[in-house]
Formats: C-alpha cells, sequence, structure tokens
C-alpha cells in the first residue's frame, strides 16, 4: 500500500454525500438533467446577490493586481478583519478587533486550523448528533478522535443530559452546529445557556478549557422569524466559525472566517496558533479577491424566501403523501424518517424515481435521510409527481 | 497550554520570512514605504496578465453563478482539469488525461494532500538543501520528518553523493524544487538522470515506490534560455506540483495543481487518496472562480523580462560592490554569500539601511542571505544607494 494507513479506510468509506452527487451528474447524462432530482448536496442554487458582483468589478478596477491578488497577512487583510469584527460587534454586542478576526478557507478550513492548533493525538472532540460527518475527519487529521452525544429525537434539541459522561481529561472542544445540518433545527437561546452551565462546571472538573466551536453557516437562513443564539456572547470560551458559503452562495470560493473573543482562556497562545496552522497547513491564506469582497458585504445575504419556498413546498407535500417530516426551522436541509427499519432501502426506491436523497446514517443518526432543498424550486415542484411514487412504492 | 504539544515551538520559530516582511510592513509606516527595500518576500510584483484579467471578466458574464462559485467536484472542474492535461502533453510530450489532475489551494496545498495521503507518523521526506523552510512543517502536519541533504556549495546543484546514505525504509519521497528557491538554480537534465538512477537503484532495496515531488511553481522563470526539465517525464514516480502564484502573479488566490502519470505505481489507490486529503483537509476544493480562469489561461505567463533586469541590475551591482552573489538562472531569488560568519549579523546591518533580506538558514543552508528580487524595478533603482552604504559597513 502506497498511502497511509488510515487513507485507504478514508477512501473506502469516502463521502458518501459526494459520491450520491457524482452519481447525480451520471444519472443526469443518462436520463436528463430535468429527469433527476438530486437532493444530495448542500450546493445553494440562490443567485449570488447583486452587492457581490458589484463588489468584485469594484475591488477589481479599484486596486492594484499586487493587492487584489498577492499576499497579505496570514490572518487576513487588515480591512476585511476590521469589517467582519465591526459587523460582529454591532450585530451580537461583542468586542472583537481585526486582531481576533482570521480569514479561512472555508468553515472547514477554519476547523482544521483550529483542530491542528489545539490536538494532540488521541484528544476527544464532543459531537451532538446528528452531525455533520467530515468532523470526523478534521480532527482524524491531529489523531483526534470524535466522541458522539446520541440524538434526542424527535426534538432533535442538543442532548445535554447525556453530555457531561462524555466529557473527561482528554476532551478539548465541543462542536454545536446551528443551525443544523441535517436536522434544521435552531438551538435556542435557554439550551445554550444550559450547555454553558455543564461547560463551566465541566473545565472545573478537568481543569482545562473546553472550547465551544460555534459552526454557523447557516446563521441567516432562520424561517418563521427564528433566532440563532450568538454563542460567543454566553460561553466564554467559544471560537466562532463563519463561511459565506451558504448566505452568499459562494462555496466553491471557500472564504469564511473565524472569531475568537479576548476573553477567552489561552486568547493569545491560541490565535497565533491558529494562524500558523492556517499557513502550515498550506492554505497560507484565505483567496485574496475573496476577501476583500465580503468584507464590503457585511451584512449582504441571499434572499430566505428562495429557501423558505422550497421548504414549504417539500414539508407540505412530503407531510400529505404520508411521510414523517422533522419541520426545519433553519439552515436548508429537511430530514424524513424512513419508512423502512434500514433507511438505505429508501434511498435506492429514491434513486429508481431519480430522487437522491442522503441517509442520515453518517450523520450518526440512523433512521433517516437528508433532503437539501437549497435548490430551484422548478426542480422541487417537478420532483412532487416522482415523490408521489415514491411513496406508492413505500406504502403510503 | 490549550494549544498542541509541537504548536509552541512552532509559533516560538514562525516563519522568519513572514515576520521579515511584517516588519518591513511597520518600517514603511515609520520611514515612508518609498525608503524601505524589502526584498523578503516571494510576492510577484509583475502586473497580472491581460489575458488573466479577460478571463475573469467573461466568466463572470457567461456562466450561472452557481456554475463559477459553486461546489464541482472534490478534484476540480473537468474543463479545467482537460486544459492543464493537454497543455502538459503538449509541452513535454506527456500522456496525461483530466482525471490525472487534481486542482488545489496552490502548491503549497497539494503538498499537505499529498503528505497527508501517503505519510504515516515517523516516515521520512528528503529534501535538498537549500530548500523552502515550510517543506518541514507540511511533512510535521502528519508526523513526517524532515531528512536533509546538506547543500552543494557553491554549484548548488543537487548534492546526489550523499542522497544515497539519506535513504531507507522510511522514506516515502523525495522533494525537487526546480528552480530552486532560494538559490536560482535550475537542476538539468544530466542531473535529473542521475537522480533516476539512484531513486530506481533504491526502490529496489526499500521495496517500495520512491514519490518524487517535483515542485515546480518558478518554471517559466527561467533566464538566458535556461531549460527546466521535466521530471516526470524521467523520473516514473513523480508527482509534478504547480501553482499560478508566481507565473500568473496570483499568490493570494491560492491556485495550483499536482499531476499524475498513470504509469506511477500505486496510481489508482495514490490519486484516490490525494482527492480525498483535499477535501478532509477542509480545501474541499480549490477556489472556483479561479479554477476556470487558469482553465483558459494554461501557457499565458508573466513577462520574464520583469524579472530578468532585475536580476541582471542587481547581479552586477552586488557582484561590482564586492559581494559574493550566486547569479540565479531561475526563479526570482539571489543568494549573497554573508562577509560575516553569522549572516544575522548581515542581515542586521541590511534593516540599518532599510533593506530587508532573509538569512539562509531556515533553508538549510547558512551563510547566506536570500534577496527576493520578484520586486518593482524602481525600488531596486532606489535601494542601490542603501547597497552602497551596505558594503561600507561590510568593509567592502
Amino acid at each position: 500500500m502506497v498511502i497511509s494507513n488510515d487513507m485507504a479506510s478514508l477512501v473506502a468509506g469516502s463521502s458518501v454525500i459526494r459520491k450520491l452527487f457524482e452519481e447525480g451528474l451520471k444519472m443526469a447524462e443518462a436520463v436528463g438533467k430535468e429527469n433527476v432530482y438530486d437532493f444530495s448536496l448542500g450546493n445553494p442554487a440562490s443567485p449570488v446577490p447583486k452587492k457581490v458582483k458589484e463588489a468584485i468589478n469594484e475591488i477589481l478596477a479599484e486596486n492594484t493586481d499586487s493587492y487584489v491578488h498577492g499576499y497579505m497577512k496570514n490572518a487576513g487583510f487588515d480591512e476585511t478583519r476590521s469589517a467582519i469584527a465591526k459587523y460582529l460587534n454591532t450585530s451580537f454586542d461583542m468586542n472583537y478587533d481585526a486582531n481576533d478576526i482570521v480569514m479561512t478557507v472555508g468553515a472547514a478550513g477554519a476547523m482544521n486550523c483550529i483542530f491542528r492548533a489545539i490536538l494532540n493525538p488521541g484528544d476527544e472532540v464532543v459531537v451532538f448528533a446528528p452531525y455533520f460527518g467530515e468532523y470526523k475527519n478534521y480532527a482524524a487529521n491531529y489523531g483526534g478522535k470524535l466522541v458522539v452525544v446520541p440524538p434526542n429525537i424527535p426534538e432533535f434539541d442538543l442532548n445535554l443530559d447525556e453530555l457531561e459522561d462524555k466529557i473527561n481529561v482528554n476532551t478539548k472542544c465541543i462542536i454545536i452546529n446551528n443551525p443544523n445540518n441535517p436536522s434544521g433545527r435552531i438551538y435556542p437561546k435557554e439550551t445554550i445557556e444550559k450547555l454553558n452551565e455543564i461547560v463551566l462546571r465541566a473545565e472545573k472538573n478537568i481543569g482545562h478549557p473546553l472550547y465551544i466551536l460555534c459552526d454557523e453557516p447557516y446563521r441567516e437562513l432562520a424561517y418563521d422569524g427564528g433566532v440563532v443564539p450568538y454563542i460567543p456572547a454566553i460561553i466564554k470560551n467559544s471560537i466562532y466559525i463563519y463561511s459565506y458559503s451558504k448566505t452568499l452562495s459562494l462555496p466553491g470560493e471557500r472564504i469564511g472566517y473565524l472569531a475568537l473573543s479576548k476573553e477567552a482562556d489561552g486568547y493569545e497562545e491560541l490565535i497565533g496558533a491558529i494562524v500558523v496552522a492556517n499557513r502550515i497547513l498550506g492554505y497560507v491564506n484565505a483567496p485574496s479577491l475573496f476577501q476583500l469582497v465580503i468584507g464590503r458585504c457585511q451584512g449582504v445575504g441571499v434572499d430566505l424566501d428562495f429557501y423558505d419556498r422550497n421548504r414549504k413546498l417539500l414539508y407540505e407535500k412530503l407531510t400529505e403523501l404520508g411521510f414523517e417530516v422533522v419541520k426545519p426551522e433553519g439552515a436548508f436541509y429537511l430530514l424524513v424518517k424512513s419508512p423502512f427499519e434500514d433507511e438505505e432501502e429508501f434511498v435506492e426506491l429514491g434513486k429508481k424515481q431519480h430522487i437522491i436523497m442522503v441517509s442520515t446514517k453518517t450523520f450518526g443518526c440512523p433512521g433517516y435521510v437528508r433532503i437539501a432543498y437549497c435548490v430551484d424550486y422548478d426542480m422541487i415542484k417537478r420532483s412532487l409527481a416522482a415523490f408521489e411514487r415514491l411513496a406508492e412504492e413505500c406504502g403510503k
């Protein structure tokens, strides 16, 4: 074997979601793109906001090549980091300055930097199911181990009752993904306050900080007036992680950041290590043009209604067809309970109708399928007849 | 300590080059930008080629948002990978197809993907001094250890006589950086052919492939008609690594690729693992807009003369002033032998004249300073008086 010991299994069990996405592309070649209902990937279909396009043009016109496309500090452009700090301070009554912000290659890049900065082999990272399957790989890159708190069904709130048992001296951090992928649940302020109590108690017991990694790329996708609490305002040792992939429809551009409050324990050590990690992991810096773009687009977002009408249509139709659907409050995913014990059976039946859904097994929460409704409304409308046939096949 | 065990020393000994760069920025604030002669960083000053700018505008105008800024396959856009394969095949008589190309977040990203894919803790990576100091960190991210072949002074060719002793069963790969940063040396075809003989012999002895990582971001920067041999055409188990940072002046955009020939041992395993590494290290994919841009800019390069006149002016002036200068054949760096035993003394004397040069200690080759002449010609002209004063201070 020419590859490293743990890569073989990683390749074999490679991202189920990505595989389905690529399967969908092949299916489209065979039966035509308009006849495939691909709900596999969180690849946002909402157009890029006009302000972003204007910013691209303005930045290219107003600056020298070497400024726009050249190296800057590893942590990112000062102007961008200042703009983000200001935005967070205004929005969430925080006290960040530019030095507290590190521009990253998306949220995934931020998470890798953090893990490289804090994990020793054998250290543990706690997640709440259902969780984004890649967290496990991100931690494993640096010898870290994911410890999973089982899901809280059917509420899908954080299962705090089982958290305390999962924390020990090896625990370095806890990931909170709010709104949650894949459940669409928004964890409310009360839950986060309870979490804070548990964390403060645990930190005393284990004798070191327990960082809360707030993975919030879906923050602005909150429906029906739902409010997503800003965790770093509640829990001191929080690292805020953000990406513009979803709210500006820029997933391919790999642009995001992390923010660390000066009040956090070990601030100086931690921010220094994260910036070094950003460099030595080979990112060097977040892509330069889009750093400047998002610096000018703070507070800009895609049209929420674009996803909300998808959410409503799918939720209503699938419920009407007799499926048990978890009503999403945020993000752009929807969980459907599998009518069969093994949800893979449900996934396969879906594929026969050219509906591509993802089993929630890799999210640590078997028994459901995830439907990513960040797609064109028309595709959803076209898919409804296929869902009707699927319901029939499932004996609904 | 809240950070991981090896990060403290990494932060303390953080990139000397980056520190000098940031020191230069501060110096500029104090005495004015035009009075600081910053030769620290390989941040290319040559304008971005017109063709690149046109490509940006065309791509934004001709495609949907979700194509330009959305997710694609983790390995990159098919159109870009095809264009690169075609270009390499035409230029170097190779036989690549799109599947052999993986788009990466620069060459640094490519190298991290490769190391993640092949290194087990304790594995060894051989480099020839002088070498880019970050290689050590890239390998260390995955528990790899850098083994250094000492420099061959004053020729600065690959020191092949000492290579064989450095190879053992733990050796996984050898990095060749051609043209070399910092020496500016182009390793000729004859050297690479000799390297091939040693590698073939060594592979028999150790019983597994020895991959040659061809780190070639400076390939097109070859002066006086110099030819940079294409190593994968000579050595079977080569992984070609390229970045558009230097030849298209896009370092901040983080765009590059790697190419693996199907003839390489373990091709399938390796390419699969590298694509997974690209995903799980959090890159996910190389930045999408610039993937499309470089797909349309194969064979485009910056004006070689932009750097060549810098090279000539500095080489001639510094030689005239009595310094011992290694004449660069490629890249945009120039080595000057320190007039003092400890070259840090020379670096400090330079700073007094607001000349920022980098000690070659971190390149595994003490006794020299590196001057990055990828700067404006006018800055070099302005710096000459400062170099005169420096020469005087050095007793020249």
